[in-house]
């Protein structure tokens, strides 16, 4: 691409990546410039202060989280193939971004939890309702008759969440060669927890009493 | 403490404070001489350069992991007990540094994992030795019968792991009121899964053929 022909997508896809390297506090519209080529003045038009830049920088990183992981999950059918889904997104999110500089959320939220403004209040709403899109997802498969009604779907989402961090945690870190088979073998023991056997699976279930099976 | 009278130990206590907070990359031996109001040309003689003082600052956190969470717990019989207290020495020492700064095992470990040096081989050699620790204390509730001899250690290493992770980051980033509710109720299940129910601890027990019970 030409200098100055970025679009401010382009522009911010390297913010995030460039963030999730030096942390949202290493970053400046002066720093941005030079790594793209590209004049500081028209970035400054485009952001106009280190503060707005590091905001949007995390809305970036928020939104390629969304169209990556949650918005192709939630086209796939409702119940544990959704579920499934959300995790294998999630866990290829979690692959691409390992170098460099990791997660840019994982990094920029161990960076704000400490640090009140709007960038770190952006992050904790948009992190509110992955946790909460997890429920719900735990939840339709409880609707579908999948998983047990007894379920506590929010329980369920904090333990998914921590086993992705884990992961995160000794893939990136330790460079552990059994990552992801410890984190698949935890998902999967979730799942058998949840999941209704096929043998209860019966016209008497007392969550469809009409007595058809779909 | 009068100024320059300051141990060494000291120095470093403040020194791991300032890099959960700061980074590691934030924190300098000029930085750290001012915030204790000590002279630089004294901190350096202890420390000798920056690189020096990131390694030592390391240290310190991962030797304040040890005297605070592990060995007060290797002090408690071994199986269910020793377990029980790893977690909830774990759980005060993530509670304690929650502010300001947090956590500085998960703010180092987020800042290191792509920045190959000293500091980060140091810190992956002491994780790596806290997982082999919990394995350990899983096996040896094995060992005392008190948990299935089927049990995978290192998984239910990644598991706890994971817990107290995502636990971090839903108390501190997330603020929410559940996150010990929910570190609790998963620990609990997963002692439940691993426990050997009472019923099935007769003398013909397996892994314990003399007929003796303990």
């Amino acid at each position: 691409m030409r200098k100055g022909q970025l679009t401010k997508e382009a522009v911010l896809d390297r913010s995030v990546s460039l963030a999730s390297q030096l942390g949202l506090d290493g970053l400046s519209i002066g720093l941005l410039a030079d790594d793209l080529g590209m004049s500081k003045s028209g970035l400054f038009a485009h952001f106009g202060s280190k503060e707005n830049l590091q905001l949007e920088t995390v809305k970036a990183a928020c939104h390629q989280f969304v169209d990556e992981v949650v918005a192709p999950a939630f086209r796939q059918p409702r119940g544990e193939a959704r579920l499934r889904a959300v995790f294998e997104n999630w866990l290829v999110w979690e692959k691409q971004r390992q170098r460099p500089g990791g997660c840019p959320i994982v990094a920029i939220s161990v960076e704000l939890d400490d640090k009140p403004g709007p960038a770190r209040d952006y992050l904790v709403g948009s992190q509110k309702d992955w946790l909460g899109a997890l429920s719900q997802t735990v939840q339709i498969a409880i609707d579908e008759g999948q998983f047990r009604p007894d379920i506590d779907t929010s329980q369920v989402a904090y333990e998914l969440y921590s086993l992705i961090l884990g992961y995160h945690h000794v893939a990136r870190l330790l460079q552990s060669r059994n990552a992801e088979a410890w984190l698949r073998t935890s998902f999967e023991s979730l799942l058998d927890e949840m999941r209704i056997p096929e043998n209860a699976k019966s016209p008497e279930s007392p969550d469809d009493g009409d007595g058809q099976t779909a």
